[in-house]
């Protein structure tokens, strides 16, 4: 990494890999290798291309080759220093996909170009109490894939605005091979995000399920409840996306500038999942919740939100909670279920040179849905960034 | 009711009833009777005596002496306007006990003089979900104890500060003979708000439960959840009350005001019990859940609650929830459950000459933990309200 020492390797590897192929390239392995990555290098400054250093991978890790990495608005978030200070550089990226380079040793379960991806999450502590229970994303020292301190290397970690990426196999997802690899990728944190509060709160045949914001996240909760059985109802405050959502599969459409529209939908949903990632009131969404519904709030806006009419919630016992990505288990869970229902992100491709563009048309909401960056043209002279 | 005409009777009563001992006296039930009641006739008055009739028992309906009423903070609200306009005159009180004196021909499950009480609810419709799941405290069209239109009358109903009151049978309770009925007369309602979000919950052995705000509610809590086998947690800010708490079952007290006891309290709790009846900032709080576990309000603030970091819910999969008193049938299993582990309200008894001098030392906290009102010094010139 860019002004900072190589620290040695902690894991030895093993030289001989049972699964390489004679074309995998092994002898410059003991050494970080230099990769291109997109990122951002000065403070306030733009995202950027630059090489970081990879760690010579241990007998547990897997080097990926990145073929794609959706774009999130967390990244926009933590490039620009809204959640606070950052290291520099930094690159962004947790919804990644390519084809295995290379394993450890110990790493008996992935062929070589197999397709895998990678999420939101790189390591945990596997001994806490939700490591335990198979729930690592609320492990107190799970291992963000960008911006964490990095057990393996002392670094910090880097995403997958990448060309190439060592993961530990245990946060390794394998990629169902009837999904397409780029529209597959913003199912590794939009996807589980949206997956998760929908299987935790038992959503399925029969379930009213309502889903306010109709971008990365929300279009995939769409596709996912209407998926699991659920009849479902977009909240959204432009009439022009009325068509859209019901061809994702809302069957309802309420435009929530219309008190009459809101008024009809009042006690009709056991959930609502709430995509929206600024702070916005609370109330006109809680009264379409039947007895005993759930918010789920799934983005993380930079402020508090409103404060609560605590009546809301008592007279209707209802809950304003929130979800967190979900496990690694529960994300293969959902790249399988998305295989046998045919589901991926509706997404744009961007090439290297358009990412600044892409993040503020992100933050525009001018984007249907997910924003893709394709890591081939990371090191294509042609289409690179300036 | 003074200055409205009164309706005829809805249902017709049969005379001749089953339980009925001779003392009963039954040959004026055919009209409305009169009876000495403390309520709030003038806007911003005070609790003053005056007469309201009760109606005229219909088949269902079950005339109970009135020997007790607890004082809770929400008549307080109602008395005061502070939850918005309110008819006048308003008789509260919705934690009363008494004995019954008289039933419809259709009540053949309780004797003359058996001991009941009565709760938040006097009716509700009997058709809707709620009622049919038997949550009829989520019915839309349940009647309040006061204040609420009765459609029995079509008057608003008047609650329990008074000598006698007139409610259908369904939502009579049976008070266990073991329980003093004056100390049983907050379990009605401190009681029930208290037990319903333990048990909507879980709570058990090995649960650990935090109880915020000691008061009527509060207390009545930290007695229930420590009988169902939970570690009881009590938050104060007065030093104070620790040994109360103690007392009351709690095995831990933390000083709210004091940085070090709440960062050993993080992460401790599966359930907090929120008691505090005004708005109040939340995040100190929701610190001291572990993952999954819930805050429940069971007060109504005044108004909003401050902002709430989403953050706070969304890493720790925490709910922010409410809870409504009780059903009907938990409120008898809750009764059942204080007489079996000698459960009742700490509770300080006053005669209606005190009950304006109660309602502001309630208002100031200065109880422990409920007032109860002694209607037999009701009718007694000797300790009669000026």
């Amino acid at each position: 990494m860019i002004g900072r020492p190589v620290p040695p390797p902690l894991n030895a590897v093993q030289r001989i890999k049972k699964h390489a192929t004679a074309t995998t390239a092994l002898t410059n392995s003991a050494v970080p290798r230099q990769v291109l990555a997109l990122g951002i290098e000065l403070e306030d400054g733009p995202l950027t291309k630059f090489h970081i250093e990879r760690r010579f991978p241990g007998a547990r890790d897997v080097v990926i080759d990145l073929e794609f990495c959706g774009l999130c608005h967390s990244d926009v978030h933590a490039g620009r220093g809204e959640w606070g200070a950052k290291e520099l550089p930094l690159v962004p990226g947790h919804e990644m996909v390519g084809t295995v380079r290379e394993v450890g040793g110990q790493v008996r379960d992935l062929d070589i170009g197999a397709r895998v991806g990678v999420g939101c999450l790189v390591d945990s502590c596997r001994a806490c109490e939700a490591c335990r229970e198979g729930l690592e994303q609320f492990c107190p020292n799970s291992v963000g894939t960008y911006g964490a301190s990095d057990p393996n290397t002392g670094e910090y970690t880097q995403g997958g605005y990448s060309q190439q990426i060592v993961v530990n196999r245990d946060f390794v997802l394998n990629i169902p091979e009837s999904l397409d690899p780029a529209s597959a990728a913003p199912l590794l944190c939009a996807g589980i995000t949206s997956y998760s509060p929908l299987r935790h709160h038992n959503v399925g045949p029969g379930s009213k399920v309502g889903v306010l914001g109709l971008g990365g996240l929300g279009h995939m909760a769409v596709k996912l409840a209407a998926a699991m059985g659920a009849h479902v109802t977009v909240f959204t405050r432009s009439e022009d996306k009325r068509e859209s959502a019901l061809g994702l599969g809302a069957e309802t459409v309420v435009n929530s500038t219309d008190t009459a529209q809101l008024e009809a939908a009042a006690d009709s949903l056991h959930l609502l999942i709430d995509t929206v990632a600024v702070p916005h009131e609370l109330g006109t969404y809680l009264r379409t919740l039947k007895r005993d519904g759930a918010l789920v709030q799934l983005s993380l806006p930079e402020g508090p939100m409103p404060g609560i009419d605590a009546g809301a919630l008592i007279f209707k016992r209802l809950s304003y909670t929130g979800s967190l990505i979900g496990s690694i288990a529960e994300t293969q869970e959902m790249l399988d279920f998305c295989a046998e229902h045919s589901i991926t992100s509706d997404i744009e491709l961007v090439d290297a040179r358009s990412v600044n563009e892409a993040w503020d048309r992100m933050v525009a909401g001018d984007v249907k849905y997910r924003f893709v960056l394709d890591l081939a043209t990371l090191g294509d002279p042609a289409k690179e960034d300036a």
